[in-house]
């Protein structure tokens, strides 16, 4: 065939899992995630449900098409593709692989250089809608896995691909999805590669993620909004009482000031403050990219301390009276807010609620009646660096990109799937990476380089040789 | 004719202007009033354009009928009904009645027992919209000029009738009508009867109203919502500062923290604590009434003195964020909020937007910054009861209601047009109002009690004669 072999740039790595793959291996493996990534499937538009089954079906058959079991599986929403291969050693440990093949909507539409859709590749990257969030790290693990059996004619590791069609809707339906199937899924350790890298050229495996603990705030006053000069003075102000609540869960700067909040929060270790403080990161570059002046938060916390290992409190809306336009002179009757907690080990969004209620029923408020109504919550979720699977992932990545220090992160949200994994598998997560920060995942323009890409492909080699090694 | 002589409630008084009034004279003012009250002159209904154009006609066809000089002006907006007759005594002093004939919009539409446009009188009351405000009230004066003039031949005063079209959307070209039309509007007196009395069978004058001064706020963090996730911890929240920056401007007791706003406040006298203390009001009831527990505010001050004798602050609206259902988990990248005080004498909306914009910039809000822009204000007006207007007043109220003590009473709200007129014309405004508390002025089922009508027209006579006196 005449293959032209791959200059991988691998520095002094003596051996690579995935040196047999050629130039033309990659030329093709990009132009089928094109073809992917033609079919609009946003699972949020009742009209695209016909595309959302094609990208079903297109991803399905290329995993039989590599030698997978593949099948089809209905939830209450749209559809999960699971596939699954064995390694013919007995005793190899078996990775799921989750993913999805939704994508986020377009709008807004008119900011796209070239339509979402219609998939370009220009200086090196790959414009397309789902590009990088999820469909082309998701390829890049079959990929991998279709050379690596091509190349080896088997896997060092069992299989298991979990690929969603919700995930851009939150996920409605995964977690009775995964209760029902659990004995399919079961698993030594779970892979997601859903994200970026911490910079372009910076190997990083995220090893935490922080929970959630979302409520709503409702204060009550008079029955019904009263006019403000017939009753201004004598009735109370139920946005007042808000505001009044407020201030008692949070400071101007960022301290949680709810009593308990506090006590089960795990120290950040001064291994893990001196390796972040090490990262290529400039909070006065963060501060510019969101155009503010300063950047307010707990005292004694680097920005990166305070975005991935510390509780923080945001009001996420608020609303109560009159919003229009001009002056209505109303006292009304009532004002809502939506809070939230980000949560980290060992903080469970089951003390915090308690600890919420407890403390705003504990608050003095002439003449209101405050409802509290929690919404949601998720675990936060840490895989020790030290861990096995840690460890398995930080050798592949440093197999991947040799000189290259592996950045050991954490990310500041919630990735519900992640807790869920965990709990309902017991199994460790591994999220690893291949995107950048600036895809512009859910923006106009979203786009994935063919470098990113590409490496995405022979990491997951290297990271599937490394988890073979997992007992 | 034949005329059955009125049963006046008027105990031992000597003299009545009115005693000429017949019940069938009652009845036939009934029966127009309702004939008014079929028009749907909806001043902010576009569509309800002809049908103001049909009552300002009605009402001047009446005038004219009645003997007064009734021309129909122009403004930018809806038109005035301007009228006027001249007592033959030359000395006589002028008096400006206002009033309006435009009427608040019917919803909730369903509420009403009987269309709000088709008036019913049952349990001795008039059911419509615009029964009590204004057309009722403004119709008392109306009848009581024709019978005083049927009998008298003539008025004790000049008598001029300025009956706007727009009272109802905040009078917008008011102010202008009345700067054009300065001299026609010359006057020594104005009188107004479009509120309540304090209770039935209270005759009320009421003294004085609360001015104001309306406000928005701004707060601005990012230049974008963010993911609350992503930065949440490192950018400040503009919610947060909002509420902040709201706590700093009063407290749950409804004390207004803002420095200096209490400088000019001129203290009740003890004569009025004492007069208001008096008066058949409940503060239980009033609770009561919009279904709260308790009524906080300003420590020391009874409800009636805090609503009518104190200044007071209201959050009126806020806004900001995620305001949708379920939890979304934004970090926002602005907040708002509308906040109205209430001015009493000797307060100026001037003065408090110089206190409370000095006050706000002086706060340390790190990360955001703050816009507070001013929309509108207006005077609070005070006339003293002692004036020779006031008094006039009272004695007519007197008459009226032999044996009745006059509630001297102030208004919590703000009439802005009782402040244009005795600053352009310089002259008093009398607030001698002749509807009930529970009225229902703007909601379903709106009425006015035909004794209130009756009482009204004969309570006219009284003062158009005190009036008199005045020099």
């Amino acid at each position: 065939m005449g293959r032209a072999r791959l200059k991988l740039n691998l520095g002094a790595a003596l051996y690579c899992p995935m040196s047999n793959i050629s130039e033309i291996d990659l030329q093709t493996a990009d132009a089928e995630l094109l073809e992917w990534l033609r079919i609009p499937s946003i699972s949020t538009l009742p009209e695209r449900k016909a595309d959302m089954n094609r990208a079903a079906e297109w991803l399905h058959a290329k995993l039989e098409h590599i030698g997978f079991k593949s099948e089809i599986l209905e939830t209450a929403g749209h559809s999960v593709v699971f596939a699954e291969r064995k390694s013919k050693t007995p005793s190899a440990p078996t990775v799921l692989l989750y993913g999805h093949y939704d994508v986020q909507p377009v709008d807004p539409e008119n900011e796209w250089i070239t339509p979402p859709f219609e998939p370009e590749i220009r200086d090196g990257q790959i414009f397309a809608r789902g590009s990088t969030d999820d469909k082309g790290q998701v390829y890049a693990h079959v990929k991998a896995l279709e050379f690596y059996l091509r190349d080896h004619r088997d896997l060092p590791i069992n299989v298991k691909l979990l690929i969603e069609g919700e995930e851009e809707i939150g996920s409605p339906n995964l977690t009775p999805f995964v209760e029902v199937h659990k004995q399919k899924l079961e698993c030594d350790v779970v892979v997601i590669s859903d994200g970026s890298m911490f910079a372009p050229g910076v190997p990083t495996l995220t090893t935490g993620l922080r929970g959630l603990a979302y409520f709503e705030i409702h204060v009550q006053g008079a029955f019904k909004d009263l006019h403000s000069g017939g009753f201004g003075g004598a009735v109370a102000n139920p946005i007042q009482a808000l505001a009044q609540i407020i201030q008692t869960l949070r400071d101007g700067n960022g301290k949680i000031l709810i009593p308990g909040v506090y006590d089960n929060v795990r120290e950040v270790s001064s291994l893990e403050r001196e390796a972040w403080s090490k990262l290529p990161f400039s909070e006065s570059e963060f501060a510019k990219s969101v155009h503010v002046g300063e950047l307010p938060g707990e005292p004694g916390f680097s920005v990166l301390e305070r975005l991935w290992a510390r509780p923080t409190l945001e009001i996420n809306g608020i609303w109560g009276g009159f919003q229009g336009e001009g002056a209505k002179t109303v006292l009304p009757a009532k004002a809502s807010a939506k809070v939230s907690l980000r949560l980290v080990p060992d903080q469970t969004p089951e003390e915090i609620a308690a600890l919420v209620t407890k403390h705003i029923s504990s608050l003095e408020l002439p003449g209101v009646t405050v409802e509290v109504k929690f919404l949601h919550g998720g675990m936060p979720v840490l895989v020790e660096a030290s861990s096995a699977a840690a460890q398995a992932a930080i050798r592949a990545l440093e197999q991947a990109y040799p000189g290259k220090e592996v950045a050991i992160t954490r990310g500041g949200g919630t990735i519900p799937v992640v807790a869920t994994f965990k709990e309902k598998l017991n199994a460790p997560v591994l999220l690893v990476d291949y995107g950048l920060p600036d895809d512009g995942a859910h923006g106009p323009n979203e786009r994935f380089t063919l470098e990113c890409f590409h490496s995405g492909i022979k990491t997951s080699g290297f990271l599937y040789e490394e988890l073979a090694k997992l007992t």
